[in-house]
């Protein structure tokens, strides 16, 4: 089932998305709700991102061949030996489709970070990697913006990953994912950049959620996002990154600059 | 004024504190409100987290005599040359009053941190840093608890400062402050450990907000933690910790063992 928040004459409300058509419910996928048979062509209505989380954490180093990228650029980074959790910022947070405003005293070398996001639907403390998965509603997708400068002068990640609009998140919520069959694909204006198998990760979902919930509690709308393999192009102004993980959907924001 | 959140019968609400009493107000200081005339014995409800913020900033590193405690205790840490932001996890956060739980696994250097806490009123983009303080509605008492160990060996601050019950903030949010006739008291156990200017910080509160206001929006609602000055003994459980602003209150917790 797809889960969509949007926007429909300036009411916000969820939707099951079918095809081509948005249901709306009352009330949240998190909590109480009931569909209420009224349907809308998806292409009227606008779509926001699908929720804003309690707390928002990031794997960041999760795939080998980005560490050795990073590495690559000048970033002090190592392959990781456990599965130390970040953060990002829901300020930074925008649906798919909006733009990605790139300020302007940013350097040339903004990046997209294509990745998968757990969404957590149930409260989960002190679970075993084998119960690890019980506690995840469904899968959405992210794109972890970096200004790459900035990740490497500041003293933490506030500037060069969670400026406004640096944190695309959508288009929906896919509760039915198979993990090991998902592909990532990454299109910068139509051109394929890169495409890797979503879940070859250094560390996995059920592995990274036994881990935090040995100390923390996991809230309903709680994200996790799971970092991302290989490096990015420079991106401009004008660009058009489209960022899809095969069985959810795909996430498209274009880059503009700030004015 | 002071906006507290507690809950009484198992009903959450916003109230104004006047001495021992609390008046409930029906909404939220950050949106529509107003004062019912119901007062009850501040003593006979539960205070509650004062805000649950939609982002949790932490400024770190903000008081020259923490950075040079902290080198001596082997952290690897530098005297900031500019104020670049971090952030904490509100899964973390507990009221005054509520126990601080000390993980089965957690080493012996558990130390508190005592910051004052900026409340962000009104939604705000670049501000200058003479109009940076027109978006704050007060301020409350933070305690960033920290395990010194965890600090060292992770990646991120995920577990050493992040664990829940980790975040003790309150008592309750002042309006009406001025910041530089605030003094900080800490207590262990009744006995004073330190006391220091509030307001004595390397980059003050207006600095903060203009700097994080170039790249990002803050919110009503959110949390700024300001930093803390000095050292912290070791703390064990049993121990009680009484953080004291003057003029906004004193946040009391007792840290126990995780059973």
């Amino acid at each position: 089932m797809r889960w969509a928040r949007f926007e429909r004459h300036g009411a916000v409300s969820y939707g099951i998305v079918q095809g081509e058509t948005i249901e709306t419910v009352d009330g949240s996928p998190f909590g109480v709700h009931h569909r209420t048979g009224r349907a809308y062509p998806l292409n009227t209505v606008k779509l926001l991102v699908p929720v804003i989380p309690p707390t928002f954490y990031a794997a960041g180093l999760n795939y080998v061949g980005h560490v050795k990228d990073q590495q690559a650029q000048g970033q002090k980074v190592n392959v990781p030996e456990k599965p130390d959790m970040g953060y990002r910022a829901a300020n930074a947070l925008v649906a798919s489709g909006d733009p990605v405003v790139i300020p302007r005293d940013a350097g040339p070398r903004i990046q997209y970070e294509a990745e998968l996001v757990v969404v957590i639907g149930k409260q989960a403390k002190h679970l075993s990697e084998a119960d690890a998965l019980s506690c995840v509603f469904g899968y959405t997708i992210g794109n972890d913006v970096s200004e790459r400068d900035w990740q490497k002068s500041d003293r933490t990640f506030w500037r060069s990953k969670n400026t406004d609009t640096f944190k695309p998140m959508g288009p929906w919520i896919e509760t039915d994912v198979n993990l090991d069959e998902l592909k990532t694909t990454v299109r910068v204006n139509g051109k394929t950049t890169i495409e890797f198998p979503t879940n070859h990760m250094l560390f996995g979902i059920a592995r990274y959620i036994s881990t935090m919930t040995r100390y923390l509690t996991l809230h309903p709308g709680d994200i996790i996002w799971m970092g991302t393999e290989g490096t990015s192009p420079n991106l401009k102004a004008g660009d058009q990154v489209d960022i899809e993980i095969s069985g959810i959907g795909t996430l498209s924001n274009r880059f503009v600059a700030e004015t």
